[in-house]
């Protein structure tokens, strides 16, 4: 790859550095032309910072700054406090061009509210939308939008959302007219909010798009979209019931292969097999690897790791900003959707 | 047991009497003192019911039918053309005594409109809403309402739902105070919508609920409140979430043991045994067990069962029935909806 600048806020998150730093430790090794500018506490950072080894550390600028903006503060005072803050300043990073992408832990809000206002929304964007790659049975992955940026979203804004999403899916999945369906609670015309009947209609209307209708959410792992489009209050109680049904699931699995008394004996190493073969399978589900939502719409990329990401999960959110970059997602955003409004 | 009439929709749902015959054959066989009127098409059922044990016969009503309301109607088209259909029929016999509770598959809304129109409310109660019993990982269970019949409720009705919801959790789950919990994307005071934090306000002043505030939908099945609140939409999209990703990862489960080729081997009868036992524990959240979902504010007993419902999980739903008759629910919801209305 290219040279390539990421800004990161390693206070962000319910952990801190204690996960931002080894996460982008393990991103540095991976990508040799990468480096980075943290904001954050030195203090707090420096025991996670001096076990990393010198060539990492070269490629590492630290920006002190013991403020941060707390996870909880509601959107309007978390925005007044936000001056030199490590959220703040990482976006401001990427807004003066000094880095070329930035990804958070910190409160969802203030991110959206904060990015809104330092890096250009592109143009004709009502407003921006988190996306992920949600991850299939089948191994495969579905663009999901919105997850929680626009907690009520008119017929206005998630045709929008379904217009960034289906280019998300062609530049990300490499798709050919993905896909596109409406987050549901049943597959009928008459189902669902006025919202999203007006939607549907205005959608069946639209040739450049491959809508195929209402999707249930007991669906949504099932691949039979590649780009499903809600407002952010469904979209996140949709993602967040499948991810603690999954760690639920997982750890009565482990819970049960531990406890058992045939596990104690001598059939433990075959009984480790299996369940790892298990779990190998159960892992393409795991919410880890799809850690990490884009603030689709701005013209950068802005990426919201989940607050209670572990250290792998964290370091996936990193690698799918060092992705979007490399596959310059902004630019085919706003080109996308040129061409989708000169059509119509 | 008393004496005990279910009035039963045959055709209702995916599978009609295919589903529903051989669940009623299983609750005839558990509850000797159980009878049902059954509505339906004759012809359909019968190769269904001539399987059925004479004494299974001798308690049952058959009432032929050949008109059923379509899954996929719309709702006012729905009531329009409802006379005469099994669903309707079952309901009016419960309306007129006949029977003491109803069970049905079929179209959701139209069972709720006909239910509202033929079933008397319980006094004050604003609308209907749909609860269930969630599992949880402990082996435990919450009650979660609505599921779907209010797809948009204003916080006064929110707060109705959690007032039934509260008598219900107290009387079939034998809970003294229950934990209550509002539906949120996120558990500061500043998440989710107006609706909510006006609705999360004013449960926090009832000193006669024991509200325990936001609850987000990756802890559902964790036990954390014992009556979880949202709106109908919400509550569908959560739950079906749930189910979704419960059934995918068991079929994963499934595959990855019989595919195994370790399983082919001699070692097939240990494997056998240990993936029971992981089964065993995750049925506790199959969805099966926890089918049916009534209608609380009605003076009569209504379940839902799921559209796609397996026999045993059409069994459940109407095993939930006779608890729930047998538990005196519309009474209940009443006497409780009375004291606490006094005491306010």
């Amino acid at each position: 790859m290219n040279r390539l600048t990421l800004a990161l806020d390693v206070m962000g998150g319910d952990f801190g550095p204690r996960v931002t730093i080894p996460a982008l430790s393990l991103a540095l090794a991976k990508n040799p032309m990468l480096s980075f500018i943290l904001f954050g506490d030195q203090r707090q950072a420096s025991p996670f910072l001096n076990v990393l080894p010198n060539d990492q550390l070269k490629r590492i600028q630290f920006v002190h700054t013991p403020h941060t903006i707390d996870a909880n503060l509601p959107f309007m005072q978390a925005l007044r406090k936000s001056k030199g803050s490590s959220m703040r300043l990482a976006l401001e990073a990427v807004a003066n061009g000094e880095a070329q992408g930035c990804i958070s832990g910190g409160n969802t809000a203030a991110l959206m509210g904060l990015a809104k206002i330092l890096i250009e929304p592109l143009p004709n964007i009502k407003r921006p939308a988190l996306a992920t790659l949600i991850p299939s049975m089948d191994g495969k992955s579905s663009v999901m939008l919105d997850l929680g940026a626009n907690v009520e979203a008119d017929s206005d804004l998630l045709i929008q959302f379904a217009e960034m999403g289906n280019i998300f899916a062609e530049v990300m999945l490499d798709l050919v007219y993905p896909r596109l369906a409406l987050l549901n609670i049943g597959v009928e015309n008459s189902k669902g909010t006025q919202t999203i009947r007006n939607t549907d209609k205005r959608l069946q209307q639209r040739n450049d798009l491959n809508y195929i209708g209402f999707l249930e959410s007991d669906k949504l792992m099932n691949h039979m979209a590649d780009v499903i489009v809600c407002d952010g209050f469904t979209g996140n109680i949709a993602l967040k019931a499948v991810e603690g049904a999954a760690k639920n699931i997982l750890s009565l699995l482990k819970r049960s292969s531990e406890g058992s008394f045939i596990c104690q004996s001598a059939k433990r190493y075959l009984l480790r097999a299996i369940f790892y073969r298990s779990y190998r399978k159960l892992q393409q589900i795991n919410p880890d690897r799809h850690n990490g939502a884009t603030l689709l719409g701005l013209s950068s990329v802005v990426v919201k790791s989940h607050g209670g990401a572990s250290t792998n999960a964290y370091f996936y959110a990193i690698d799918h900003a060092i992705g979007q970059i490399q596959r310059q997602i902004p630019d085919k955003i706003w080109q996308g959707l040129n061409k989708l409004h000169q059509n119509l």
